[in-house]
Formats: structure tokens, C-alpha cells, sequence
């Protein structure tokens, strides 16, 4: 599973306050300790934490590019801010995010081809997110012909299926499984899959539990990629485990400890 | 999910002893143990305790039968051994298991018939385990037909798609589940399907961990039933949890303490 890493985001207290004290250390010690769990990159967003978007944008990537050499996911609804991130980033980077609305992909997608780099497309159109897997499948398969007709390989493109709370939409898990396994036979080859994880459990009373065992089931039927808390060790290891028993890592004895730094 | 507490079996030392000294106390509170954390059921195997095979598993069935009202699941080898649990158990009965040998199933399929309880059939020939789940599935498919013969509902089959210790084969998992997933299909309604989780992890080193990142793999790809532990208390967590996910549960705040007794 590929690794993002979700901690230098502007709506967490630390990273919001760091922000504005314009103080490197806070963020430059989650960078590093977020690759050291495991992040193979790291997600970039200033959230609420500063009314000058662009500037707090730059100084972020600028400062944990000093620490980490991971690429950098740029987090914004604002293209703006995005391109600043991107500039900042030197290529190293992972755009996040495009939804299916014609408007937004006429807007990011040429910059993740200018840029070269990943794209994530979230299965969201003018009317939100769909109820079910046919609904996302097709916005996912808008993204995927917006992809190839701006010369963007499918392979660069994550299909995020968007999951939300468990504690108001019950069924939308099941849902979001059925899009993981349908996205694999959207084109050949097909799109990344990847998952914003803990918005599964916004507001629910055992959320790492409940991220750990949907992370699981994410995993068994496709998933790729996974925006998550690295830093959240029992998640790891379910992570890490899933993977030897799908075979796609190999198996050894403390298969924990060796798929560790 | 069905859950079968697997604690009852001469192959753990607490109950052999209790075996060989007809002692009854150890085994009524293993079996009050295990359906207070959870058992819908309680296998009973007398393993390698006794050489009175059948005496000690009707002992064994008359001694948990006093203290819990579950079904028991007979769980043994020996045409025989099994019929003295089912007549002991009066009907409330599981048969553990028949393979998909003509010979076997001729012996074993006429008792799930004469005593009307469901049947555990392993997805094994004269061959062995097959290698992939192609070759499950023919021996499922020998399996519902040969219980279509007998009369037997394709509901009261549990296909066991028997999972083998990753640190030997660590293809084996993958297959498991996708085996799984295609007895859905095998008939309409189809057969049940059931897993000795355990193997899984036999020999290896976090034997807890894999035996419940793999359960709930299995849940996510439509397992049934389990033969497991339920005394490990994280296990049945990961179980609760993942059925709330999978909306075969209705959510609650605490769903953990609803669940539970």
C-alpha cells in the first residue's frame, strides 16, 4: 500500500498552531516521524490555519522539503494555492484533488500534466456523491477519459471513491468496496485506488479500531492507497499484515519488524 | 457471523487433561466461557486425548450439553465417534465435516440427513487441498450436488475453502477469498460458507494478529461463519466491527458493548 501520510494538515491544533507561529520544528518533526512509520509521501494542506493561503502553502512544502525527500500530496480546493504548492514542490508532488466536475478537471488536470505528477479524482459531481458503486463508477470513468484526452496515463490517476461517516451513511462501506474492486476493470490498465481513511470514522466512538479494520477491507478487495495517520501504529501493523496475507509482500517470521524502517 | 468456539478440542492441553481425568468443570467453563464472549455454537473434537473415542465424546457432548443450550458441532474423523456426538446432542447438532471424496460424503451426508443438521463439507479430495480456487470450487460444486442428492438444503452446507498456514504457502490466502466470493454463485440459494481460521497462522509468529486481519479479509469477501477462539477478545472485536462496516449490523455509538452479551 502506498502511503500518505495525513498529519500536516492545518486542521489538526499543532499543525495549525505551528502555522501561525510560523514555527518549522512542530511540522518538521511530523514530517520526519511520518516517513519513519512508513509514509512514502505526505499529505500538504493549510486547512484553516491561515488567511494567507499561498504563503502558508509555500512555507509549508518549502520546510518539509528540507527534512523529507518524499513526494509532497498538495491539498487544496483552491488551484491557485495548488500551483504555488506544486512550484514549491520542484515535481516531487501528488495533486489532491480533482472531483469529476467538468469545470474542476478543465483546471487541475492541465497542471498535473504541466507538472508531470499523480493526480487524485474524487468520485464527486455537481450533485455530491453518488448513493452507490454504479453512481461513483461513472464519474470514475469521466476522470479516466478526462485523464487520457489531457495525456495523463491512467496510472497516474487515484480514483478516490470517497467514504464517508459510518455513522450516518451505513452503507456506503460496502458501497465503496464494490467501486475498488469495479475501478480495476475501468481501462487497461486501469486506475490507482486510494481512500481519505478517517472520515469513515468522523464522529463514531471507536475510530482507530473502525479505520484499522476498514483499512483491511479496503485492502482485500483492491486498494492501492491510503491517506491515514502513520503515526497510528496498530494501523500499520493491520496494514502491513494484510499485505503478506495477500502476497504482495513476502512473508518472514516478524514480517512486522522487516517492513519497518 | 456464525460464530463456532474451536476451545473444545482434546488438542489443547487444558482439555485433555480434563479429558483424561473426566473431569467436567474445566470443559462447563470453557463452554460457558466461550458462549458468553460470543459462540453461537461449540465445536467438541476429543483430538488426541483418548483412546475411547466414542465414550469421551459422548461424555464430552452430556457435560457441555448441561451447561449451554447451542448447538454443538461434532467435530471428528470417524463416522462413528460422529454419530455418538449427534445422538448425544439430541438434534442440536453441527457435523464437522465430510471432504468431497465420494466415500466420504457416502458416509457422512446420510447422517446430516437422518439427524437434520447442517454439514461442514472441506473443499478436499483424494488429491488433497486443491492449489487455487478453481479447483475449490469444483470440489464445492461436488459438494452441493452430492447434498442436493441426500435432500439436504444447499443452506445447511457450509463450505469450508480450507485456508493453510501462510508462512508455508502465502498464495493460499488470496485464493481462500476469492473462493469465497464465487460461492455465492454456485447455487441459488447458495451454500454457507465457514473457515477454521486458526491454520492460518500455525507456526507463525503473531498468530493473533494474522488470525484476525485475515477474518475480516474474509468477512469483507462474504465469509459466514468461523471456527475461532472467542475468548480473544481483540478477534471478536475485529468481528463485531467488521459487520457494522459490512451494514449487517445496525450501528450504535458502542457497538462493541451492544454486540456482546
Amino acid at each position: 500500500m502506498f502511503v500518505i501520510g495525513e498529519r500536516i494538515n492545518g486542521m489538526f491544533t499543532d499543525v495549525k498552531k505551528a502555522i501561525q507561529a510560523q514555527d518549522p520544528a512542530p511540522i518538521q518533526q511530523l514530517a520526519r516521524d511520518q516517513v519513519a512509520a512508513g509514509a512514502n509521501a505526505l499529505d500538504i494542506n493549510v486547512g484553516p490555519a491561515s488567511p494567507d493561503k499561498l504563503g502558508a502553502m509555500q512555507w509549508l512544502v518549502e520546510i518539509t522539503k528540507e527534512v523529507v525527500d518524499v513526494p509532497l500530496c498538495i491539498d487544496s480546493p483552491n488551484t491557485e494555492v495548488m500551483r504555488v504548492g506544486l512550484e514549491a514542490a520542484e515535481g516531487n508532488a501528488i495533486i489532491n484533488s480533482t472531483t469529476g466536475e467538468e469545470e474542476r478537471m478543465e483546471k487541475v488536470l492541465p497542471l498535473a500534466a504541466e507538472y508531470d505528477c499523480p493526480v487524485i479524482g474524487l468520485t464527486i459531481d455537481a450533485e455530491g456523491v453518488p448513493r452507490d458503486a454504479n453512481g461513483r463508477m461513472e464519474i470514475a470513468l469521466r476522470l479516466v477519459s478526462a485523464c487520457m484526452e489531457q495525456g495523463i496515463s491512467t496510472t497516474d490517476l487515484y480514483i478516490d471513491a470517497v467514504i464517508l461517516p459510518v455513522n450516518a451513511l451505513q452503507q456506503v462501506p460496502q458501497e465503496v468496496l464494490n467501486t475498488l474492486q469495479m475501478c480495476k476493470a475501468l481501462s487497461d490498465p486501469p486506475p490507482k485506488t486510494i481512500l481519505g481513511l478517517s472520515n469513515i470514522s468522523q464522529g463514531a466512538l471507536h475510530r482507530e479500531l473502525i479505520n484499522r479494520i476498514y483499512l483491511v477491507m479496503a485492502l482485500a478487495n483492491g486498494l492501492d492507497a491510503a491517506i491515514v495517520d502513520p503515526l497510528d501504529s496498530e494501523l500499520m501493523d493491520a496494514a502491513i499484515t494484510s499485505e503478506v496475507l495477500l502476497n504482495r509482500n513476502v512473508y518472514c517470521d516478524d514480517f512486522l519488524k522487516a517492513y519497518r524502517k
